[in-house]
């Protein structure tokens, strides 16, 4: 796979939006490994997930370009030309989303659109893959939860997300654009914001561990599934090179499920160090918490190939490294 | 029933948005009966269904507010007050939707999310029902089609009317502002925009019929269903006064369904008059047709004791009666 991956990717030119941020920056670190001519666009807004650090190592085989995916002149020019974009700029706090709706509508669904009218008028060519979330599920009916689920978002972030997903779909349908989607489940590793729970609730426990204070676990019991990035990563190149992936929106997922309680104490275990406390869950969370979640990733098993290949302990133990080495590059 | 909704109305202030449209100004005619305070809001955008004669019978008896539910200063000021508010504003047409998404998302989704905080920070105990669509369905995967069908838009229209129905949803569960959706299906009778097929194909069918040319049915075998405006808007009413409606979305519908040509061959047959030809789709429209459509209505019908009322045949009778005496006003 990975020999097939450098055909494809060497010498091709590919957009990453959101290309400073946790996924987006560990997938241009992949891209630049095959050869691939790489631009990234970031608007490096604070409250995201962008940050310079993380392309810290290959910022030299990389074309950095800060802007905003909702400035749609510099989306015009940057989709023109490029072989493949990967579509991962979005805001992806579901508080935030709550507090702040509009500015949400904004980038998960105005921008989408000004990307993919750019496509169809300026490079119909390109191929896309989507980051959607497993966020627009909503509380499931049943689990693991399958693309047949029925969409039922809790949350103005899951709404939006699910009509930027439906863009991506729509526009391969109806203008031959090649888009497909992945819906993310909880995704770790080197390279994710930990300043705050905004991308992960993991964040905020690896900085409190490191920094000799317990975190909180709202809850415990719900039942999680957990990809490391790495495994995330590959999911997206393995999209991006597959035609039979175009059109559709696939789970990523990992089994089996875990309890957060089990979850921390599994990091706990694999820092060799770290406490955390039991917490209600806060009643504004508790409103738009979903229970359990965790996919039934088989439909990209079958369809592309492509399952978690990172045991969740050693996931952990990755990203506590990382952040050992480089933990004052993301406070 | 009548006299609950005569009840429930009589003296409320009542906003309807798109209250000079098809079913909006339809809908404020049996409100004003009822002796509701009704205020109508409307932007007039010759694109869409608002039209002044719509409420020339009881003109007087409304309050008209000319503006955009996209200016969120004015809504944020009509909404104060308001006992209820039918949120009937949108863009309906399929084709607009895809020349130009970043309209139909102004008024879809931004205008809704704006429409939801107004109520949201200045009047919470307000009660919403908000016009929804059959369209967000796309092509069935089985028939009659109910709520528990996945929504899968085929165009721009249904992604954007689909957020903007689930920010309704979630405005209910998350901040207890009472809101629930009716899925319209097509929905014909007096006051509909004959023009063009903007808003519904049966429009154009009658004004070109009226006009003594013959119209163009695009296939012919597909199955849909029909629902008088006077039947749609009892639905409204229904909902507004059921509180077991709060939170849901109720797909609108009729039995049994038929086939478009034959649905041709009652309109001639309920005119008296005209004349029709069989097309062939045209390319474009092709790739976003849905195939056979109709809706299973039988969750409003056992929640809220709603079912349609008028048959087919009277539906296009009084139809064709009333833009016989009108046809000046819609052209």
């Amino acid at each position: 796979m990975i020999a097939r991956q450098q055909e494809y990717f060497g010498g091709k030119r590919v957009l990453v939006t959101g290309g400073l941020g946790f996924i987006g920056s560990n997938l241009a670190r992949r891209l630049v490994q095959f050869g691939a001519d790489v631009t990234l666009v970031d608007n490096l807004n604070p409250n995201y997930g962008g940050n310079l650090f993380n392309i810290a190592e290959f910022a030299d085989d990389v074309t950095v370009n800060v802007s905003d995916v909702c400035d749609h002149h510099s989306m015009k020019h940057l989709i023109q030309g490029q072989d493949f974009l990967f579509n991962l700029a979005g805001q992806t706090s579901h508080m935030d989303s709550m507090r702040d709706p509009e500015t949400d509508l904004e980038i998960n669904c105005k921008a989408q659109l000004s990307i993919l009218e750019a496509c169809r008028n300026f490079n119909p060519g390109i191929r896309i893959v989507f980051a959607s979330t497993r966020q627009m599920y909503g509380k499931p009916d049943y689990l693991p939860v399958d693309e047949k689920h029925l969409l039922r978002p809790v949350d103005v972030n899951g709404i939006n997300k699910m009509a930027g997903e439906w863009y991506h779909i729509l526009y391969n349908n109806v203008y031959g654009i090649r888009a497909c989607a992945l819906r993310l489940t909880n995704t770790i590793g080197p390279r994710m914001r930990i300043k705050d729970a905004r991308q992960t609730f993991l964040g905020i426990w690896v900085r409190l561990l490191l920094e000799g204070k317990p975190f909180e676990v709202w809850g415990g019991e719900q039942l999680r599934d957990f990809n490391y990035v790495e495994d995330a990563v590959d999911a997206f190149l393995v999209a991006a090179t597959h035609d039979e992936a175009y059109g559709k929106a696939f789970n990523l997922g990992a089994a089996p499920p875990i309890e957060l309680i089990d979850t921390a104490k599994l990091l706990v275990e694999a820092a060799g160090e770290g406490e955390f406390v039991i917490k209600q869950f806060p009643a504004e969370r508790k409103k738009i918490d979903i229970g359990d979640y965790y996919s039934d990733y088989s439909f990209i098993r079958d369809t592309l190939g492509w399952e978690p290949q990172t045991a969740l302990k050693d996931a952990l133990g990755q990203t506590i490294d990382y952040y050992r080495k480089n933990l004052q590059h993301y406070l």
